[in-house]
């Protein structure tokens, strides 16, 4: 998507590691326009007529999927993580390792709002080694609903999850596919 | 506003300690038609004409926030919690207890996204002793930036966080005000 390739190539810092931050317009500032945008090129991606829910993880999840399931006159679900051991009532889990902060945490998802009848299209920002991805199609799959489609705003095709995620049989649209990044030079370089 | 103190009627569930979970609708599922007719009640209670950015805090504020904001045609940020002492370059920051988890933490800001030419619109979903609110009118006042307003979901006035606020000179608007809740009856008696 061209409109979303050329403002990571504007506003996005690389940082030592392979971050790529983009804070200026989706994880901290958000832009409303651009999600708008966003939420078109999915829907113009993926058939969303079985769709009846949109599926997303706090934090930086919920402006793109609030723009789908709003355009998709659906609600959408964002699945929270927790530190505690102790889940508090009836809920789908599963573990995730965050690579931007080195640690484990239980995602969570009430019983109440996923089932079997549901179609989801699930939602998220980034797209690197897919752990957050997968915990997302583990809880879909606990719940017995049908995933109809992938959608994430960076794809960083240097990283495993992508990959992984179509051989596996998903239907996956990345808005934008990183190649290669570089702290010094701030360099950004597309796949697609 | 009845539509959503109807809605908070048929879904809350009230749990001990005056804690109401609305999380079929506002903090877990979200309903989006419910956030835009939300956003419509929010511009017709205040002057938006000199806003510039839309203010909430992570993570069952940026929703709201989202919809006000597309409603505007301004960005929104949000705020965001965090555990480390080592905060990470150029930012507001405030130091915010939490009644629900009995734990304090930092809310940061960035300083790129927030300034003394912004005028700003708060945005909350809950407002109880208002501790998360005075965390995000201190990084206004640390950036200059002018309070135009206070937009809040549900105001629990039997806590003194809006009055507190209110005194202080703020236009607060909360769009259901609860006088009382019960957990043994799940009786919800609303003050407007």
């Amino acid at each position: 998507m061209e409109l979303l390739k050329k403002r990571i190539q504007k506003d996005g810092i690389v940082k030592e590691g392979d971050i790529l931050k983009v804070d200026s317009f989706l994880n901290h500032q958000i832009d409303v326009e651009l999600m708008d945008a966003m939420a078109d090129e999915y829907i113009k991606r993926f058939d969303t007529s079985k769709i009846t829910k949109v599926l997303t993880i706090e934090t930086s999840g919920i402006a793109v999927a609030y723009s789908v399931a709003r355009k998709l006159k659906v609600p959408f679900v964002f699945a929270k993580k927790t530190e505690s051991v102790n889940l508090e009532g009836d809920v789908y889990s599963t573990k995730v390792v965050s690579y931007t902060h080195f640690r484990e945490y239980d995602v969570i998802v009430s019983r109440k709002f996923l089932d079997s009848k549901d179609h989801v299209l699930v939602i998220d920002d980034f797209l690197a080694n897919g752990c957050a991805l997968r915990g997302l199609l583990s809880i879909c799959m606990q719940a017995g609903a049908s995933v109809e489609g992938i959608g994430v705003t960076i794809e960083k095709t240097f990283q495993r999850g992508g990959d992984d995620v179509r051989e596996a049989g998903y239907h996956l649209e990345s808005l934008a596919k990183i190649k290669s990044i570089d702290s010094k030079s701030n360099k950004i370089v597309f796949d697609n």
